[in-house]
């Protein structure tokens, strides 16, 4: 019984809820009633929608009419729990009001109540038909538990109940196909008020339960660390979307830098999601990680990926998932995918180090994390950010994860200064440096071969990530896949060298095109992208001196340059102007890029960019990286 | 107990189904029976496999021998069930025959008979083998059961029964995971006679509940009035496909017709499977829609389709499907597709405007509903008789569909009178032309992303259908997608529209080619047909005049023209026979088609093809429509 | 109660096992005891883990502290169950060691057993987790049988036990969802010693049930019969594969002859699965076939299957599979493939028909058959070995087997002796050999429009294997689909014949050159290698001389000749070091193969390449078969 504290001494009268029962009531007390019945002997009154009894005529005078109130006292509680009464005539007294006591239970916490009737308070969460009862998925502290509610084999049970109302259920613990429901016998959605209370105990549990860890980061590194903040907000609404059973879906960059960024944040929400629900099948609902082959996020992709989330939903009553874009996302190409998105219930969460466009994005975005936005570059990785992120969710795979920050700057040429010690990091888990590499190449090589799939398994192989003990088949696979790699290189480059052709710029910087459709291998490993940048990366090594490559397909073309500042999106604005009918987009920064132009105007769109690169300024400290908006199929 | 009635007033001998019991004799009737047994104290007697009892020999004279006939007198049924005969010499009498009394009970109505063992007579309609009993589907008038029989862990129960075949089942009713079942004691399949009895029963009841709603039309239009005979044929086939449980194939056209067609059909079949089959999985199981890129059936899709249909058959012992197309399907083009299917038990039923051809498409078809059939055209579009046709299946949902066909009507440049009706009809529910037409847009947009997928919530919520209460957020939706759909037309033509090249032709029309190939972008939006129809209708709208507009690749060129008679079809026949190896195919009509050839004979094909322009027939009436056969990427 | 023998007669003393029950002891006998405790009236004694009891003090004399080892003779066992000893002084006796009697059932056969406790013995083949309990799949002689472990709702019950181990299992038989589970009380791994035994004893049963079936060859043929051996010992690895419940992946040239070889086997370990596998889902879950569309096992298909097998392996706990290829994986292009899965648990099987390279291939596979290391050649096809193995796994499918090996041999256009009789066996079923002709023809077509899908139930109509009694089906359906496929071969043919060039080589063989890209449809049946051999099948017939056909595209050249030997590898290798940037490679053998290259050095290459088979020699013996590598997308 819970009752609001008597604070003087005056008599306590007692106002009980409808929902009292005989559980909260005790003789000798008093208590407000109503008349609803008068006879010969007396009258009947309630105290409560299932606490009535008789006061006998004998014990009082005058007369009632129904509907009367009353003060009674509670004079016997009879064996057959009948009860007896006698009015009160008091002259001063207090009322204190009372609740039905709940004994409310934790969902997460049934396995020992199993045939027991409970009480559960909580938030809807999902909501299932199926061919018998009606599942409510209710969610409250401690866990999600299935509430089946029947009311006619496939008719939806409690029609009025929708998901995130806050609801209160009675029902009985059952063991059904191998884990537990309840059976329902009522459920409530809780007035105003009494939700508010409910939701603001969910709330405060849920902020303490999804509260990210506090990590000391792998190394010293304030470029980094200055982004703790923002990466622990992150974790924190990660964290809070996993309790809230709201599915998450990565997109990613299909590279080395995207898998090393978001291997670790999938195997840090698996343990999150593992610990928090149930149901083993859990982490697949929760969870799903894609790849995206562009570098940023298309139509096509994000039509697939809300007609999935808008089947899951319909299909099984699942929310809308919240969209985290993990080494892609940051630029105003991701805008119209994010602006389709905008129209459904669909966070979006962006951790990226592509140079950003952040006027663009963040509209559309509930959270954006990008070194630039710290006057940092793209040599803070994505990978090294997320590595982080993950141990602010899930600490205790810190361990398997020290390598990682290494292999994701090696993958993107990054020149960090912290690189040094995060090599360092890694060699003291027993990776060498030029494993290290092998492992990016070896990534590359699967991302390509795996196309659309996320390769979950293979990956983490390949990572050394979450696979078990499965070191030395990390080892094997790497070497394999990694020689297998750069022997394919070599016979693209085989085909391609003897057909790059040379100039020299104006600017003194060498010019190196390549027709990459005619004189490499296409559908193949290496795709045209990464073939330019072998090449690019030979010729610099060749001639120590700026260079730039174009390698050209019928409609496109991929830019890399070294010690010369190409403003990419700049020349793409001009060309577009300038050559009229020539379709000309594209983007990338300064030293990296694509372009895409329509096929019949190759000749005159290539012309006009060599034109001006020609007057393009040396600038011996700029280095070509990975990290651009590459055309890479 | 039933009986035939006794229509005299002779002594009335029962004569017992050898399926009678107890239930089915009283104390002092008269029965047939035959002799299994001799005793000294009498002889035991025969009425029915089951019921059987006593002659005492102080009851009778004479003697009688094992398999003697007699007529005997029911003296007594003792508290144990023992039953007390006399024999019986009467002299005149009336035989009546008794059927045990089943009381069959109602597949659609066992949720109040769990526990208690019931009799169901019903058609056989999926059998499922588990690894424990096999699961047999009956299906009577008022609903489809399971019902598991058990042999032998995962063996074939009762394997002489078959699909379709009519049988009586005595089992207990069950719940099981949530729905309900029945454990069979026996299953029997019944013979022929009573078979049809049952059978045609069953028929009836399905005619009865298969027949359409009768529906007035959206809007007063004799012509497409005058289909409704057929489209209510259609109707009433689909509505009994649902019954007895064989599952609907829909392919549809992927354009915004064909999805103004298919998706008020699917809503329609959704209502009725929800309403007749308990399992809410059923609409899935049933009901499968998908969309055509090619402006037909091609061999590649049919032969995705009957493999599926084939596998659903062998793992989940359904039916084959019934295949219906929407907006597809009338043309020769179709043949070899349904050919194929033709060796196989899947009935065809087509609703289609596009220009038929009767005498190759009918000996394949269960059914054939188009315009052309009725001496009318195109402007009926399917869209219009689809939401006609799915009224007809479940009238409820009108409500939503009052705007479809006016979108229907625009997204194929309808030039129905009955145009401005539709078009009112949907500014009376708040749809402002404007919006309509952006509306299509957005569907022909989102048809393009989703490429082979259904997409049905993202459909459903641009046309705004079957989604609940998502005003709102199609509006947001549909504003979004067709604006963005109109920039990337813009910038399609950007490139496009300056390599466009005209000439004058002799009659006078202008003629515009544009290589879509070289002059615009591939594998994004638009595609080349669509491409090439905003060419066209720009140069309409810029010249005022006739005019031709050929958009072409490498081994295809896309048609459209306004105010000149091109008749494709003859042209792509006199093509190929006059260019030898130029592998000329194609389809379409009299001002929009597509033609394809082998790519080393682009220029003979399409000079011929100008040359034969060049001769066409000016006819200003003649106005383009989006109703061709178009090659669209 | 199990003990080995008693030879001399010496007192015996018992020394029972730590699992020992009271079953295992009987009163009067004397067995070795350890003191447990020491209380004033005497000491308790332990037999095993559960059997123990009193030594009254006054039944000995002298002393006893804990852990002192004696022996007891059991004087009494209570109703109660417990147990009186007194200690025994044995100057010489006998020690037998008493095993548990665990009366060990067999898990194929528990259907009798429902409700029962029993004990198991057997390996465990699979651990899934389930939200409730963890399925330990048990294997042994007989079968295997799912025991559900509950230690905490979703938590993994028995941590320690791995698949492969060796357990025993008790507990209770339970009849759950339609199918047999054991709801286990305890689940322990065997010691070395005692696993070995049951190890033993399963393999030895193993063995027994994985002997393939003796059979005698469907025609007389030494060549092929000689290869019996080396079949017998893949049928025996299949069947053992099944009965260790590990998945079999077949991958299968997606040709005639290789549906011919993979159908037959297919069928075959079906039949074997269900009679060894209780869950009617064994069959889908344990066997998969999946036409490769290169003629080798590419990267791209390998990164797939392993991406699959691991997502099996982490999702339902499943063993990764054994590879089965097909006519395909004798070649060195199939090693970067098989190296892949080298880091995996995943043996490879190999049959396989084309022109093999045995020492690279051999280091990665267990088993190669191939004729040619028997010095027999291509003639033997694959469907001609795979129908023999099938017949070996499960002989009673022979009789729906007959036709098929010359199916297989039209298909590959075996031009072996046997042919004759294998098409007379065909003839003998009613096939007449136009008939077989049509078979391969449609199957041909049905491959190519299935692309990636295997298509089982419609190539199995196409094929008439293990379609039940479609005979009539499949006769109009192959006699439809060769049809078609032979019309649009003649269309395709219309388009490319008058493109064919000719001339003369110096050796007076022709020389026939199409370019399939541009004078033949693309993307359409037949695909440019079939449409070169099509074409030069015309040619040999039309010339009646040597000829050779050249079919190319923008990157690749398929090759075919009849009457001049190509050493094709010999001129790959030739050609990749002469032609510098060419990125030449390719595969095939003496008359028939294909090369690619990259587009812009087509010429280069095609020139050369004529130049070599100018000088090629003649070898009026070399007929063109299909059985090369052709590029046939």
């Amino acid at each position: 019984m819970t009752a609001s504290a008597n604070s003087g001494d005056e008599v306590v009268v007692y106002d009980l809820d409808p929902d009292c029962t005989l559980e909260d009531v005790s003789e000798g007390n008093y208590y407000h009633a109503t008349v609803n019945g008068v006879v010969d002997y007396g009258v009947f009154v309630d105290l409560s929608d299932s606490v009535s009894g008789l006061a006998h005529e004998s014990n009082y005078e005058g007369s009632y009419a129904v509907d009367d109130d009353l003060v009674v006292k509670l004079t016997e509680i009879r064996e057959n729990g009948d009860l007896s009464f006698e009015p009160a005539d008091l002259d001063d007294y207090e009322t204190v009001e009372v609740d039905h006591d709940y004994d409310i239970s934790d969902a997460g916490e049934l396995s020992g109540a199993v045939g027991e009737t409970v009480h559960l308070e909580g938030e809807i969460v999902q909501i299932k038909q199926t061919g018998g009862p009606t599942i409510f998925h209710v969610s409250d502290e401690t866990g999600v538990v299935p509430c089946a509610a029947f009311e006619e084999a496939g008719v939806r049970a409690y029609p009025e109940v929708e998901i995130d109302d806050v609801v209160r259920v009675t029902g009985q613990v059952d063991e059904r196909d191998n884990s537990l429901q309840v059976e329902v016998d009522s459920l409530d959605v809780l007035s105003d008020g009494d939700a508010d209370d409910v939701r603001e105990r969910l709330q405060a549990a849920f902020e303490e339960r999804a509260e990210p860890h506090e990590t000391e980061p792998l190394v010293e590194w304030p470029a980094l660390t200055q982004m703790f903040p923002d990466l622990e907000a992150v974790a924190r609404q990660l964290r809070r979307t996993v309790l809230e059973s709201r599915p998450i879906r990565v997109r990613h960059h299909a590279d080395g830098d995207g898998m090393c960024a978001s291997i670790p944040v999938q195997y840090a929400l698996e343990q999150f999601i593992a610990e928090t629900h149930q149901d083993p099948q859990a982490k697949r609902h929760l969870f799903k990680r894609l790849p995206s082959k562009a570098p940023f996020y298309e139509m096509e992709d994000v039509t697939r990926d809300l007609n999935f989330a808008l089947e899951d939903q319909a299909r099984h009553g699942q929310k809308l998932p919240l969209l985290l874009m993990l080494d892609n996302g940051s630029t105003a190409e991701d805008v119209p995918a994010y602006k389709n998105l905008a129209h459904y219930d669909i966070p979006i969460v962006v951790v990226d180090h592509h140079h950003p466009d952040p006027e663009a994005v963040e509209p559309y975005v509930d959270a954006h994390v990008n070194p630039y936005l710290y006057d940092e570059d793209y040599r803070i990785t994505t990978g090294m950010m997320c590595v982080e992120l993950a141990r602010m969710i899930w600490p205790p795979i810190t361990e398997e994860l020290r390598h990682v920050p290494a292999v994701a700057g090696l993958c993107d040429r990054s020149k960090a200064d912290a690189m040094t010690d995060y090599v360092e990091l890694a060699e003291s888990e027993g990776y060498e440096e030029t494993f290290l590499r092998d492992v990016g190449e070896a990534l590359d090589y699967e991302a390509h071969w795996l196309k659309y799939d996320a390769g979950r398994n293979l990956i983490n192989d390949v990572l050394n990530v979450g696979n078990g003990d499965g070191d030395e088949r990390h080892r094997e696979l790497v070497s394999f896949l990694s020689e297998t790699a750069e022997s394919e290189v070599e016979d693209q480059l085989d085909a391609a060298m003897p057909h790059v052709e040379h100039e020299r710029l104006e600017s003194d910087a060498h010019l190196y095109r390549i027709d990459v459709e005619n004189h490499a291998h296409r559908f193949t490993y290496p795709a045209p992208g990464k073939t330019t940048g072998e090449i690019h990366d030979r010729k610099v090594q060749e001639t120590g001196e700026p260079v730039i490559t174009i390698g050209y397909g019928p409609d496109f073309a991929v830019l890399r340059s070294d010690g010369v500042r190409l403003d990419i999106p700049e020349m793409v604005t001009e060309l577009n102007e300038e050559i009229v009918g020539g379709g000309v987009s594209g983007g990338g920064h300064l030293v990296v890029g694509s372009i895409k132009f329509v096929p019949g105007m190759r000749e005159e769109v290539l012309d006009a960019l060599v034109e001006k690169m020609a007057d393009a300024e040396i600038d011996e400290e700029l280095q070509s990286t990975t990290v651009g908006h590459e055309q890479d199929d």
